[in-house]
């Protein structure tokens, strides 16, 4: 009774109607591919334990096209990005619930390689898929799949972390190189025939950011995702009212991206990465925190790559980018986004 | 600088670019409305305090069409529906997230008619929207608006609510007509020049839920939305390996959708409610709770609809329907959805 129907190659709206085709699809796809035994698909609502400290919580939608893409697909990227939110705001994360927007017609091996996908980055990150729902639009009314994943974590009591603590003086790192991401996921869509060796740089940040929480110069982090480290830097001198100096020179980029980016006009500091974080520091622990990150298989290209200053006056640009050559130029704000829909 | 453009007619995809007018769409359209003081649209995660008890999470999809409907809209049924799921588990209902998916297109003075809505539900149900996102997906590749939200809640430590405790000779309780919503949502689509005074019954059940806690003798509860009663009456006996028997008469069903179902050919027991409650509660404890919700103004066409019964055999039926005339039919479990996207 409880069958799918593994004759079905397409998900259909039937498998989305709350009768027997979605139990079907629930027990037999997700279930075990999501691999938890709290996961009670019965309930209205799933009771949840957590350690002592400050819950945090986020939400985030992904559209990304294509659903698979080089070094990932919607399903490992829905959980990073959930878990990095919770992550850079010094948490550790514990759960997700997971809202699914399937498309008709989407075929069931490519939703099973995604869920499976989904459920592994969950185990790697080791949150908890805790609760779920799904919906089938109809056949032109969806991108094939759409997700929303909440995030809940817990971080220490009295953290501290945010754009508040940020001074003047303090030390921009970032720890990868940037726009790999958005990159990737371009050439999966785009016809080029340049894919080479180039992948996504999604993943958990978890142990980048655990790694700098013990030092108490932290200010903040950020995950420079939409709109690149070019809007973390507009996001960070907007919350502070100060300026954000960075160094052309010290930004790290990936040959592979940097050779697309010039080939096809694209700025590299305005494109996604999924698995890097910006961290603003106390300059006395700028090269603590730079050799805890290098340290890290994920940290290997980490950099200091800026400075807060105070603003020299009311019309004083927001964000500057000190060139290789020795000049300056304004970091506009993003206005039109180059790459949309990269996550 | 902060501005959504209000010379802007529609969303655009800069809208869900995570640059300026992203920006300006959040801080001019969705923060005033969402009206919570708490939503710092600037972090990429929120603090949240809970009271003592036990937490528990849900989290829906909403992609009802049309997007408003006579008795409520997307943004109204998405807070309810998610409430209720929290209500119905034996919870207080506190926070919310929200991840919208909007399709390029969608006029803006009706997506701040639906966030206003949403707004007023969240305020009528007591939980404040702590988290938002937003994706703006092209033309063509969804229905105008979708939502996700997760609900948070907390509920006494030992709550014993759920299937486990249903027992044989166990009452099952309605709280009111069935079916409403789904009629509702089905005239606002279709041109049948049917409308009369047909609405909606999508509200908050927390009064509701809130009256029978009190009862030891209370078991389960559960809002019959996608598949109906009917489906509510599988899913119970099917988590209970028990016979349920439900008195065809004893049904409330709205006199407009009574007629519509008539003249239409749809079963009510199947078509969605997003304001009702089945409760299963001891047999001694039936008349007290039946009293409790008759008091509210949204339990005044409460009624004892049937009982939970031993099987009689490996083949007995899950479900009977007690008919009228003194019969009875198996209620067969729901196949294909006579209405779908109703929520």
């Amino acid at each position: 009774m409880d069958d799918f129907d593994p004759a079905a190659l397409h998900v259909g709206l039937a498998h989305g109607n709350g009768g027997r085709l979605m139990r079907g699809l629930i027990t037999n796809l997700f279930r075990p591919h999501l691999g938890n035994p709290a996961l009670d698909t019965e309930a209205d609502a799933a009771p949840i334990t957590l350690p002592p400290g400050e819950i945090v919580v986020t939400t985030d939608g992904f559209t990304v096209q294509p659903l698979q893409f080089p070094g990932g697909d919607i399903g490992a990227l829905a959980i990073d990005g959930t878990v990095n939110d919770l992550a850079v705001s010094g948490a550790r994360p514990l759960y997700v619930t997971l809202s699914m927007f399937i498309e008709e017609g989407l075929p069931m091996a490519l939703l099973e390689t995604i869920v499976t996908s989904l459920g592994t980055a969950a185990d790697a990150a080791g949150v908890k898929v805790v609760a779920g729902d799904t919906k089938v639009v109809p056949r032109g009314q969806g991108g094939g799949l759409y997700l929303a994943l909440t995030g809940i974590g817990v971080r220490p009591l009295g953290c501290t972390l945010g754009m508040a603590a940020i001074r003047s003086g303090d030390v921009v790192l970032l720890s990868g190189p940037v726009g790999d991401h958005g990159i990737a996921v371009m050439l999966a869509r785009e016809a080029f025939g340049l894919r080479g060796d180039l992948k996504s740089d999604a993943a958990s940040v978890l142990p980048l950011t655990q790694a700098l929480l013990p030092l108490p110069g932290l200010r903040f982090m950020r995950d420079p995702t939409r709109g690149g480290l070019a809007t973390v830097a507009h996001e960070i001198a907007r919350g502070t009212h100060r300026r954000v100096n960075l160094d052309e020179g010290m930004i790290p980029i990936s040959p592979a991206t940097a050779s697309v980016c010039a080939m096809l006009g694209y700025d590299p500091l305005y494109l996604a990465s999924e698995g890097r974080v910006v961290a603003v520091i106390a300059p006395e622990q700028a090269t603590t925190a730079l050799a805890a990150w290098r340290a890290l298989p994920q940290g290997g290209a980490a950099a200091i790559i800026g400075r807060i200053a105070d603003p020299a006056g009311l019309d004083d640009p927001a964000v500057m980018l000190h060139t290789r050559i020795g000049g300056a130029r304004i970091l506009a704000e993003l206005e039109a986004d180059p790459l949309p829909r990269i996550c």
